[in-house]
C-alpha cells in the first residue's frame, strides 16, 4: 500500500510556458506597451506531451481596447496629479490600473508582490499580474507581467506557494534544466474568469517567480460557478496536506480544499455564511497567528465588497481554530480590519521565517478607485504589516498590525519639542512638503476641569493632529479624552471630491482611558494611522491638492501632556516620479 | 402537586407607589421643576406589610445639580435653534435630555412610549423615565414622569408587558380599588442603575401605565454586576411563561431568563459573544416579525456604543429561531438597522394586535448627543416604523422598515411634474420652508452610454437628490445606477459642526439593477431614509443653517426616467413651538 501512490501523484501535466507574455508593462507607460497579441509567443520549453498541451495565449478574442469600436483609447499622460500623489515608500504600478495583492511569497531571498493589473488603461478592465520582488518589503523592484489574461480568462486574485518537495510532480520533467527530480519552486493557484465561469488554476514557475507556465490540464478546481474565486492556500502541517479557502462570493461562503498535490482537491467544508451583508465575498485568507503572551489563534479574513458599513469595500476577519478540516470560530464576533475605508483585499505572505505573520491590502477602494484624479496610474498597495493578536480592554482577542521595518528608512528626526499643552493651546512645526513622514506619540489629557458642566461643550476635551498648509487645506486626527474616541477627518483636503468620497471616520480605543498612543504614517496620497499599538487601524486615500507643510497640535478643552514625541522623513524608496 | 402553588406564586410583594413623583417634567422648563427632594412624597395606598416595604423616594444622595458645588446651573433659555430644530411630527421632550425609548406598549386604546429622560439638562444625566400617550403613535400627548430616579439610583431602560391575568399577583391587593383578583395592568421592568450596581427592577401601574408603584422586593434580578441592564420581557405563548432578553453589556453577551410571574426569574441562556467589537452592548429586543411570503422568524436586536462602524452608537440584529429556552441564529450574518449613524436603541411595541411588529429608536448618537445645536431640549424618537422581514436580492432574510401610518398626515400633494430629465439636466420645485415633508419617488437611470470609455469618470450614470436653498446649503442623497449603491450627504448644511458629525453615509441597494425606489422624509433636524423597499435605511440628524426651501432632481452622466414621484407636506402633529 505505501509503495503504490495515487495515480494522481505520478501525473505529469504537460505544460505550456507563459514566459513569453511576460515583457509588457514594466517601467513605462501603459498605452505604449500593449500585448503583442496577434504574435504567437515563443515557447522556450515545448512540452514532451503535445496531447496534453493547451497554448495559454491572450485572449484572442478579447481585443486591446484601441481595437473596440466606439471606445475612446486614453492617452496617457502624466499630469501634475500623477506625480503629486504618487507615494514615495508604498507600492504603485507605473502605470494603468492596480487592485489586490496576489500571490504574496518569500521565496528565501526575495519578497514577491503579484497583483491584480491592467496594464492598458487606468480603471478595472483586463486583469493581468502584476510582479515586483524586494528584500524587505520596501524597496520594490518591478518585473515583467507573469501571468497574462489569455483566451480562459482574466488572471484573478490568488495566491502563491513553495512547492519545494515539488509535490506538484510539476516541476521535475525535462522543462527543468539540470535540477533533481524533488526540486520544486514557486506554484501559483489563481482564478480564470470570464463572464460565465470563475475556476482555479495552477501555474509554476521554473524561474523563481518570474514567469508562470501554467499546468495543461487547468482547471484545478471548477464547480461550474460564475462566482467561485480568489483561491488562497496554505500547507497544514499536521494534517500534511495543502488546504485552499477560495470565495463563494454571492453565497457569502468560504469554501476548504484539500490537496495534496496542488493539482486535485477534495472539498472538506464550508464555513458561512457569516459577516456583514454585502455583495461579494472575496479574498479569503486562512493564517495562523500568535497571540501576544503566548498561544497562537486562526485568523480568517474575508472581504467585501460593496456593503462594508462605511460604504463599499471592506475586510472582515473571524478568529477561531483550523482543526486541518474545517474553521471553528471561538466566537460569532466579527473584525473590521480598518476603522476607515481604504483597505481591500487583504493578503498574508507564505513561507515566512518563524511564520511572521505579514500583510498587504489594496489601498483603495471600488467606490472610487476609478475616478482618482490621478490619470496615467492608479492603485496603491500599503506598507507591509506584522499582525500579531492582542487582548483589548474587554478581554477580546483582536487583530493587531504595525508597519513592518519602516524604521530602516528614517531619516535624520525633525525636532518638535511638544511637551506640555495648556488647555487652548497649540504647538506647531514645518515640515518637509511633500516628503514622507513617521510620527509617533503618546498622549495623556487631564482631567476634565471640575468647574464645567457635565455634558454639553464642556464636557469636551481633545487631543488634535493637525497635518496643514497655508492654502487652508487641513487633515486631523483627534482623540476625544472622555470617550476614548480617536476620529480621522480628510474633508478640508481640495484635490478630489467624489460622493462615496467620505472624509470622516472614528474609532473607539480604550473607554475611560485619557490617554491614547499613535503611530501616523503620510506619503503623498496615503495615510495609515496605527493607534493603540496598532489594535486601531484607520487607512485612508487623501488628496490635499498642495503638499501639507505643518504639523499642529492643539489641546482642546483640557490640557494635554506629550509623553512621547517622535517625527521622522523617510527616505524615498520607489523608483517613481515624485513631487519630491 | 397540581394544587400546590410554588410558594413564589402566592408571595404578595408589598408595593410603594412612585405616582407622587409623576408630577414633573411636563410641558414647561426642566429648571423649574426639580423635584421636591426634600419632601416626602405621600403615598396613597399604603401597603399592608409595613416589613415588606421599600420607600422608592427620590436619590437623596444624589443632589440635583444645582446643589453640586462647581457646578454651573445652564439657564434654560429657549434660542433659535430650540425652536428651528424642533421636529413637527417626531416626538421631543419639551425641555431636558431624551435619549432611548422604553417600555413600548400598546394597552388596548393607547400607545404608550416611555423614555429615558434627564429633565434637569439638556445633556444625560439622572435618568427617569418620561412618558407620553397617543393612538397613532404619531400625536402623542406629554405625560407625567413615570419612574424617576430613587435612591436605588437611576431609571434606566427597559420594558413595558401587559400583565392582564395578574400573573405577578401584585395588582390583586388592597391597592387596587374594586378590582377582580385576575385583573391585572402595565407591568414596568427596567434597570435601577448606581455607579456599582445595575439591577433589574419591576414596578406596576394602577392607573393604565400613568404612575407606577415599585415592587418591595426589588431587585427582581441582580447577578452582583455593574454591566447588566435594559431588560426586554415578552411572553413566550409556546412555553406559556415571561421571557427576558437583557445585556451583559461588557461581556457582548445577551442572557435569556424565564419567568411565570414577572418577579422570580430563571436563567435560560446566553447568546454570544456575537457581533462586532464595541465597548457595550445595550437594549436587546428580541421579537417574532413575520416574514414577506409567510412564515416569522425571531430577531434579536441588540444596540452596541461605541464601536460602530460609522462611528458611535449602533443597533445590530440577527434572525433566528427562539425555541422557549435559547435564540439560535440562522446563521452568524451580521445586519445594521441604518446605513448612516442615528438609530439607536430601537425598541419595538408590546401587546400589539396581530403581533404587528413596530419599533421606534432614539434619533441621534452618543458621540454628539449631548452637543448639539438646541439649548432648552435634546433627543428626538424616530417615526414609529413597521418591520418585517424580506429576502433580498441574494436570498438573504433581512429586516424592511418602513413609517408607519405617516399617510393620514399628508396635506395636499405639491405638485411636480418630473418624468424624464435627460443627462445634465435637472428638475427643481419650491418648498414651503419649515414644513415636514413625505418624497416618494421610483427612478431608473438609462443604460450606460456606449461612446464612453470602462471605468473612470464615463462610467458614472448618477441620479440625484437635493434639498436646498439660496444660502447655498445643500442635503444630498444620490443613485449610482453603475454600482447599484446610494448615498447620502449632510456635509453642506452650516448649523452644527463636531468632529463625530460626520457627514457622508453610503449603501448597496440591488447590484446590477439602475432602478431604485426611495421614501425621504425630512422633518425640520430629522431625515429618515427608506431605500428598497425599507430594507436600507438611513437615519440622519440634519442642521441646515436656514430652512431648506427648494428640491432639485439631477440626472447625472446618463439620462433618466421618473416612473413615480409623490411629495406632500405632512401637517404638525407634536403640541411644541416649531418653525411653522
Amino acid at each position: 500500500m505505501t509503495d503504490e501512490l495515487p495515480p494522481f501523484l505520478n501525473r505529469r501535466g504537460a505544460l505550456s510556458s507563459l514566459a513569453a507574455l511576460g515583457a509588457i508593462g514594466l517601467g513605462s507607460s501603459a498605452r505604449a506597451q500593449q500585448p503583442k497579441a496577434a504574435s504567437a509567443p515563443a515557447d522556450p520549453t515545448p512540452p514532451k506531451a503535445p496531447d496534453q498541451t493547451r497554448k495559454a495565449e491572450p485572449n484572442a478574442s478579447h481585443p486591446s481596447p484601441a481595437d473596440q469600436p466606439g471606445v475612446v483609447s486614453r492617452p496617457v499622460v502624466k499630469t501634475q496629479s500623477d506625480i503629486l500623489y504618487r507615494p514615495a515608500i508604498h507600492f504603485s504600478p507605473t502605470s494603468g490600473f492596480m487592485n489586490d495583492p496576489n500571490g504574496l511569497i518569500f521565496d528565501g531571498t526575495h519578497y514577491h508582490l503579484y497583483y491584480q493589473y491592467d496594464p492598458f488603461a487606468p480603471y478595472a478592465g483586463r486583469v493581468h499580474w502584476g510582479h515586483a520582488i524586494s528584500t524587505d518589503m520596501l524597496h520594490w523592484q518591478d518585473q515583467p507581467i507573469a501571468i497574462p489574461e489569455t483566451k480562459d480568462g482574466e488572471a484573478y486574485t490568488g495566491c502563491a506557494v513553495m512547492d519545494a518537495k515539488n509535490a506538484s510532480g510539476l516541476f521535475s520533467t525535462t522543462q527543468t534544466t539540470g535540477s533533481d527530480a524533488a526540486q520544486g519552486g514557486i506554484a501559483a493557484i489563481y482564478t480564470r474568469a470570464s463572464p460565465h465561469r470563475q475556476a482555479q488554476y495552477l501555474a509554476i514557475s521554473h524561474d523563481n517567480g518570474r514567469s508562470f507556465t501554467e499546468y495543461a490540464h487547468n482547471p484545478v478546481l471548477d464547480i461550474d460557478s460564475n462566482s467561485f474565486r480568489d483561491p488562497q492556500v496554505t500547507f497544514h502541517k499536521p494534517t500534511n496536506q495543502w488546504v485552499m479557502v477560495v470565495a463563494k462570493s454571492r453565497l457569502h461562503q468560504i469554501a476548504f480544499y484539500a490537496s495534496i498535490d496542488l493539482v486535485h482537491w477534495v472539498h472538506l467544508s464550508d464555513f458561512g455564511p457569516s459577516g456583514l451583508f454585502g455583495v461579494d465575498y472575496e479574498c479569503p485568507n486562512l493564517i495562523e497567528i500568535s497571540q501576544e503572551g503566548g498561544g497562537t489563534r486562526w485568523v480568517l479574513f474575508v472581504s467585501v465588497n460593496p456593503g462594508g458599513p462605511t460604504g463599499g469595500s471592506t475586510t472582515q476577519y473571524f478568529v477561531g481554530d483550523f482543526d486541518g478540516t474545517r474553521f471553528i470560530p471561538d466566537d460569532t464576533v466579527i473584525g473590521l480590519t480598518d476603522f476607515a475605508k481604504d483597505a481591500y483585499a487583504l493578503q498574508v505572505f507564505h513561507n515566512m521565517p518563524q511564520n511572521e505573520a505579514v500583510s498587504i491590502a489594496w489601498l483603495s477602494n471600488w467606490q472610487y478607485c476609478q475616478e482618482l484624479p490621478t490619470q496615467s496610474w492608479r492603485g496603491i498597495m500599503t506598507l507591509p504589516r506584522t499582525m500579531t493578536l492582542r487582548r483589548d480592554f474587554a478581554g477580546w482577542i483582536r487583530l493587531a498590525q504595525m508597519p513592518r521595518g519602516l524604521e530602516a528608512l528614517r531619516g535624520p528626526a525633525i525636532p518638535f519639542a511638544a511637551r506640555r499643552l495648556a488647555a487652548g493651546s497649540s504647538a506647531q512645526v514645518a515640515l518637509p512638503p511633500g516628503v514622507a513622514l513617521d510620527l509617533s506619540m503618546s498622549v495623556t489629557v487631564d482631567e476634565r476641569p471640575r468647574d464645567l458642566p457635565l455634558g454639553d461643550k464642556g464636557r469636551t476635551g481633545r487631543f488634535v493632529i493637525v497635518f496643514g498648509n497655508e492654502e487652508g487645506e487641513s487633515l486631523t486626527i483627534g482623540f476625544d479624552a472622555f470617550s476614548g474616541q480617536l476620529w480621522l477627518d480628510r474633508n478640508d483636503l481640495h484635490g478630489f471630491a467624489q460622493p462615496f468620497f467620505t472624509g470622516q471616520f472614528s474609532t473607539v480605543l480604550n473607554p475611560d482611558d485619557r490617554h491614547f498612543d499613535i503611530r501616523i504614517v503620510m506619503d503623498a496620497s496615503t495615510l495609515e494611522i496605527f493607534a493603540n499599538g496598532g489594535l486601531s487601524v484607520g487607512t485612508a486615500l487623501i488628496f490635499p491638492a498642495s503638499p501639507l507643510d505643518f504639523l499642529r497640535l492643539e489641546a482642546s478643552g483640557a490640557a494635554a501632556t506629550v509623553e512621547k514625541l517622535s517625527l521622522y522623513p523617510l527616505q524615498k524608496v520607489m523608483d517613481r516620479e515624485t513631487a519630491v
